[in-house]
């Protein structure tokens, strides 16, 4: 029997789609549909050719987002193609409305040419007030991502790139005031350089973590700047890390970088022995964020660290990106925004943080992933904080 | 003032936009979640990558349409671009949703290349169960949908054409049956050969006109084989339709062409002087569609006519092709059809004159926008007509 035709409560869930489109306005008479259509629709057109940026005013464009995949990386499960990859977009933008009140649309594209993503992003980009890249593959994310961002005048955001990354700044900051230790002393091992690993690693620096405190694995080892395979044109956001990183050229595995490490966050989903985390300083920590198989198991990881964090719903501490791509979007689209700056997601990585900076617990440092505080607080933050770097409109 | 800035009630209803995008499923425990998102949902990818056709159970795409312009001929306003569209767009995808049940999104395009049209659409596919053309002006509209058609599996369909076309021929039928006039006899002359006046012209012979009755007229006079200005490649729709009707290669203006004639279909908003209507045929029908000024004023065509039709909402008989629209995807989806053919066309035209057929009046022939008999009687009629003509995957 297959999957989809037992009583399965996902499949059931999922029957028909999880989302809907609904008008906002009445339809039920001739006097409704001469407003919101022909004759009257008429003039907003004509207001809005005369003035562009009334759009924001009377569509809704200013509070909708694209969430564009190419189905190349989805989840855990790879290149599953666009269809494949449907259910996850349709997921991301039901919590976009659920927790950012932001209307989202899910683009899954026929293509996985990188040319081709951005001429059709460009194309569509008018129909839209934001765009959520999500599940493509790296390296080709980084590019697509950086020239959407150079291309268009709204915010472009890879969602697994820099959502992942915000609130794992958001935890590391809880786990060090609860610590009493200084982001700055820390001693950082990431492991992991794909999209998300290469984004938290330059997040935590832009939030206060040491550079030259920082090491970063990968699944050939240390990256440092004799490595010779990072000289490859695929492999140049890894090489400008081992610049950033590891000034003392340290080479080796994960046992080699844990030893006396402060910090492991794993966002590789390699598995990583308990003997390599037992060398990690006293009171250490551990974030293992592999979905579902945690790169060191949480009871595991307990035995030797002080504080635990996963990317799991069933353990406590969840590092998960809903805390931060409602709030994000919500707060560049009220303040208008043309991008998304460094100092937008080091704001929401404090506002996250600060929801429950008050009453921090080894097993409560990360918000609950429903707690309806931490959007409309990120918001708020990532509104202000582009007004103070200068891209917003409003 | 700005218009915009009174207390206008087209823009104060459109202020924020017409439409909203929901969630079907509940989204407030982790429980919710780990259904709706990670880690439940990753079956639901693996089972459509399993199986493709899966999407069409398991995701919205099935009840989803994109409403895809490039803002190049919007209403009776021209090229205003895709910014200043939206508010059509909008319009048009609430009334899917409120006729139709169905869910559409507006796409308006940066781009007014026909290349990068068809390219782009071709990307976003995998997100619709069908594409809803509009407002793309001729002759680069007939070149997008036939190529799009062509390779895409899911229904095609540039309503500015064939919406009004299927309203005509509907309401035709029954101005025929109205005087006991055969649709075969009738002397018909189309005034305009722009997308809406050549669809019409094809429309009405596939629904039984005589094309050796038929003259289509343009800016420069009734189109007959001999011209030698439809030798250019971009009146090559009009070439066709001139090779197809007035087999005696009749010249001259609308006033040439209307005396004698039976049926005068306006769908080029050139005013048509009184003296030309006068010259028609006794009994003659006279639908004068042009938005907001008809090509003849409806009192004044009721001087020579015995029915009479417009565009208008403040006039009986309103050609509108809200009438159509819905009812097509709604049947073209629920058929998963993966064209739209003649046959569904004319099986729409057909149910949406049978809504009104028992209980014809001279100012009742068309039935009421509002009338929501019509999408459903024409969604039936579709889909049958899409699995008698082998096009349906359900």
């Amino acid at each position: 029997m297959d999957a989809e035709s037992t009583d399965d409560p996902v499949f059931q869930l999922h029957r028909g789609g999880k989302m809907a489109v609904t008008s906002t306005v009445p339809l039920t008479s001739r006097e409704d549909l001469s407003l919101a259509y022909t004759p009257g629709v008429a003039r907003v057109c004509e207001a809005i050719a005369a003035n562009p940026a009334l759009v924001d005013d009377y569509t809704w464009v200013s509070h909708t987002v694209a969430v564009v995949t190419d189905g190349s990386a989805v989840l855990g499960l790879g290149n599953i193609g666009p269809r494949a990859a449907m259910p996850v977009m349709e997921g991301k933008a039901v919590l976009f409305k659920q927790f950012g009140g932001v209307d989202a649309v899910p683009i899954c594209l026929d293509t996985q040419d990188v040319e081709a993503i951005i001429e059709t992003v460009k194309a569509l980009a008018p129909s839209f007030g934001g765009i959520n890249l999500e599940d493509i593959s790296a390296p080709r994310c980084f590019e697509i991502e950086r020239r959407l961002d150079e291309a268009l005048s709204i915010p472009v955001f890879h969602d697994d790139q820099h959502g992942t990354a915000i609130v794992v700044l958001a935890a590391l900051r809880n786990a060090a005031t609860l610590l009493e230790r200084k982001l700055t002393d820390l001693r950082v091992v990431v492991s992991g350089a794909g999209a998300a690993g290469i984004a938290v690693t330059k997040m935590l620096i832009a939030g206060g973590v040491n550079p030259a405190e920082v090491l970063v694995v990968d699944s050939k080892g240390i990256l440092h700047s004799d490595r010779a395979d990072l000289s490859a044109p695929a492999a140049v956001a890894k090489a400008e890390l081992a610049a950033q990183t590891n000034p003392h050229r340290r080479s080796g595995g994960i046992a080699d970088a844990l030893a006396g490490a402060d910090v492991l966050i794993g966002v590789s989903g390699g598995e990583i022995p308990e003997s390599a985390v037992a060398t990690m300083a006293s009171g250490a920590i551990v974030f293992a964020l592999a979905n579902p198989t945690p790169e060191v198991h949480p009871e595991i990881a307990s035995r030797h660290a002080a504080l635990v964090a996963t990317g799991r719903s069933d353990f406590p501490n969840q590092i998960n990106n809903v805390l931060a791509f409602p709030g994000i979007f919500r707060g560049a689209l009220e303040a208008r925004a043309t991008r998304i700056t460094e100092g937008m997601k080091v704001a929401a990585a404090d506002a996250i943080a600060n929801v429950v900076a008050d009453n921090l617990h080894a097993d409560a440092f990360v918000p609950s992933p429903l707690d309806p505080r931490v959007a409309p607080a990120v918001a708020t933050a990532v509104a202000e904080a582009a007004r103070r770097d200068g891209v917003a409109r409003a």
